[in-house]
């Protein structure tokens, strides 16, 4: 588990956020051990994991304590509640997704037979080419950039969002190989809803797809069905534009997900905004994350 | 109940599929109404709708009895099951949307002060010109397309594709106006996160963006975040690329949000399929619904 | 499922409430039948089933629209929503049982090798001797009494209510023989609690037992706590005062609840109560259903 | 909050169980203060609170960890899960109450105008006498016991209890004034069916009645249903058999509920049982807890 979340963990490249989070988590129930079992074994009783949170504690919080900072959810949650946690960005920080990735690690433990394996596939406007999409090129980056010849230019792209002290979106894609065919009910628990729903709730995510996704809106039905033949393994799909999911169940292809990610809107350049006295004021956030929110979620769907 | 239900019903033109459904739904519980009420009154428990399903129960399904449709979900009906109700497409039938149609005839009545709208923004590889968008014009034509200069480039399209017995996908947009700030919860409860799953189980859905979308992938920090400023009426937004909602609650701004439909995959041109019994065969689904699903859900969203 | 549904079915001797009630259930969705199935099979997708409301629609409620029986939940509704339905009770209604008794006829379907059946032990003041206590007699006389010398008390005692006018209450015994350990989970799945909750939630159910119920209480630990040996099949419980349910899960006794419901409300004597209008006034209730929903849950139960 | 775990923490009294068990609460999230909230104030997000359990992870398990307690779920987890947490008896320790003390208190923040209380209205065969029931007189005596002079007896009988080695059970009671009407639902949420599950999971519970109970099946019409009036403040109840709720729905009357427990299962007496390896064996479960676990609901209760 705590191999994914140092993959997870901000502040280690020039290109992302330089926060320093230390993120160990701590098991709190529902694993045992003792002489009899072969190592640290489930109960089948829930899991209950915790991660500190020491970063936020020690900052000056004093400026986005008044004011609301655009683009953030600050307004949307004092809207809602008349009080927000203005520490860190409360439940709206991308913290949040520390907790997924410790709940994905024990995930994976129980989908043996399943990989799933993440890229970032474009980065502001600059998306890969997938004539050269290579998985393994994913682990030869910092990008999880599977197009060598993107990463150059995402470093340019990058460098000069830097500078700018400005930050810029993504879109990560995420793939499960060896599901099997059945996953997902119909109606009320078909899979695709699912996953849209978990993949829109990771924080700054703006859109998701399946398989063709908006592209299919522009193909014909000749060239969006995937015809079928058998295999030596069973059914055989001659291509995967639904992206391993018909009528909300999986067919036994690849399940393959896009998410975009909008730009943090932590960023050095002040920004018009209003405060909670009822001011106009412009705002600064102080902390910029640069392209770091981007790239949480795909450390989250890494192999 | 019946208004909305007539707006979705196919067969109401030379684009749309020929099918005949008398979608007459029927009212089993949850409304009373005697001398004292002005009317049907709901009595606060459930209301449950009964739409009979007659046009399916005459037709032959002995082709698609034995093979899967390819691009429908027969085949992974029967991989979860063992067995499927052929006839319609069963529960993944596009006709499970007159549910979704009374049921949201019934939300409009509770959402008074939200106004839903809807708009076939683009159909096959054609999109409207935004410059040109008007709410207005979607109630002048056959397509709900709000922009009056794209709806002889469908026509033509779409005849094209009516020739070829082929069928074309769509991507329509919905927004609602006079959404509180504050609808929506932290984490589990998302807006977005609740709206991409209900919009993601449309039959044919694979893709779904709010406000800026997969766009917002492309844009700077500053491009992106909405800044603030005091309105007459309270805060103002100076943009809408976060679509009105902001860490999974909603922000007061219009809620928008968009759905990528693939094209039907029932075609007149034969396809490569394999069959329960194990053969390799090519079907062609015999009743074709040229765009009929795709403008299915802007029924749905109609105003 | 028709023949739980007739077993359920008031109006079937002089003991039980005269109204005719014809509970024909019609099923809506969830089964197939083809050539190749062996009759009718489940689609593995929701079963939605059925039953009119005929009796209520022709009868007189002028009474009852006006006033809140006593005992009823008639104010309690009025108090929530402002409006009630006063036909046959509305939701409050003990035909809301033949819905149970319906999908109990289901999931007996489901439960094959798990044994459910139901007695009658208590009939106003008087319970059975459980010394007498005989499955095979509860099939032998119209009460499901297990003991036939209680037969002819109870008898007299409900001669004695009906000449009154009067109701009683009852105690119904259920028994699941056949589960196999470990059904339910910790804390918030617990198979008792899931028990208690569905069983007071039949209409005038008052309490909830498991094995010895508020009998334990009064026992020692030594007297309450179950001993195990081992016997031919498996570990063997030498007494079952847990009523087959230990931490919220199933040990593999017969599985033992009681439910103990109050007396109908409906009666023929003049009751104090007041009305919607603000006035204190006496009511009858015309319908009189004698015993008849003591009976009902025990119909649900029968095996 | 921690003025009611004091009052649950067993240890206090010779008659209860000598367990040492700090229950010091960390709340982790969900609140927050600022110079401008008058103190601690809710953020509207989830409260979670963590009691860490010091106690059990010196003692010696080692008896437990290869035999079955009898009358313990010990057997009934391992047939489940095929492994067990035999520390303190996992999720099914008595200890779980604590955390219901801690929600209880934060609910009863939440419920302002709801008072809550209770009181032990029977332990082992001694009930209290109902026409002495004083609620003043549960805080002058260490058994929360309504009756004065039902304490003597109930301190012999511990005492003859105490020096057997043995245990005994317990019914609690407990009253919420103030419940308006029409809190509850029909059918699926009944107000009289939550609370009977969630009694009902209390560890050892047993028995769950509302208002009079098992005892109304004893009743006739007339005397059970409670009829009305008016009264200064709006509809008066001359009566309250039904424990203020009517149809699963709050009467505005006080909400009545009893909780019957077994005795606790640790007893110094050795006791017949089984072995995980398949030992028949005699065991006897060192830590014994006199009534403590019978008066631990009752704490979680008091006002």
């Amino acid at each position: 588990m705590q191999v994914w979340l140092e993959k997870r963990r901000p502040g280690q490249g020039k290109f992302v956020t330089q926060r320093q989070e230390p993120d160990a988590v701590t098991i709190l129930s529902g694993v045992f051990e003792d002489a009899r079992t072969d190592g640290q074994v489930t109960t089948g009783t829930p899991i209950s994991m915790m991660i500190e949170n020491i970063d936020q504690r020690s900052r000056d919080y004093s400026d986005i304590a008044q004011a609301f900072r655009p683009g953030h959810a600050d307004y949307a949650y004092f809207a809602k509640y008349g009080v927000r946690d203005y520490r860190g960005g409360g439940r709206a920080s991308a913290r949040e997704t520390a907790a997924r990735v410790a709940a994905g690690a024990v995930a994976r433990k129980i989908l043996s037979g399943v990989t799933i394996r993440g890229a970032v596939v474009q980065i502001g406007p600059h998306a890969v080419n997938r004539d050269r999409f290579d998985w393994d090129q994913t682990h030869e980056n910092p990008f999880w950039c599977p197009d060598p010849d993107t990463v150059p230019i995402w470093e340019a792209h990058l460098d000069s969002i830097r500078k700018a002290g400005s930050s810029t979106g993504a879109v990560v894609e995420v793939e499960a190989l060896g599901v099997p065919a059945g996953w997902g009910a119909p109606i009320y628990g078909k899979l695709d809803a699912e996953l849209a729903a978990a993949l829109m709730s990771i924080n700054a995510a703006k859109g998701v797809e399946i398989g063709a996704g908006f592209g299919s809106a522009a193909l014909t039905g000749e060239e969006n069905a995937d015809e079928m033949r058998w295999g030596n393994d069973g059914p055989l799909f001659l291509s995967n534009h639904a992206g391993g999911i018909l009528g909300g169940i999986s067919s036994g292809q690849p399940v393959v997900a896009r998410v975009a990610f909008k730009p943090t809107s932590s960023i050095l350049t002040l920004r018009k905004t209003i405060s909670e006295a009822g001011d106009e004021v412009d705002l600064r956030t102080k902390a910029a994350m640069i392209p770091a929110l981007a790239c949480a979620p795909c450390r989250w769907s890494r192999r």
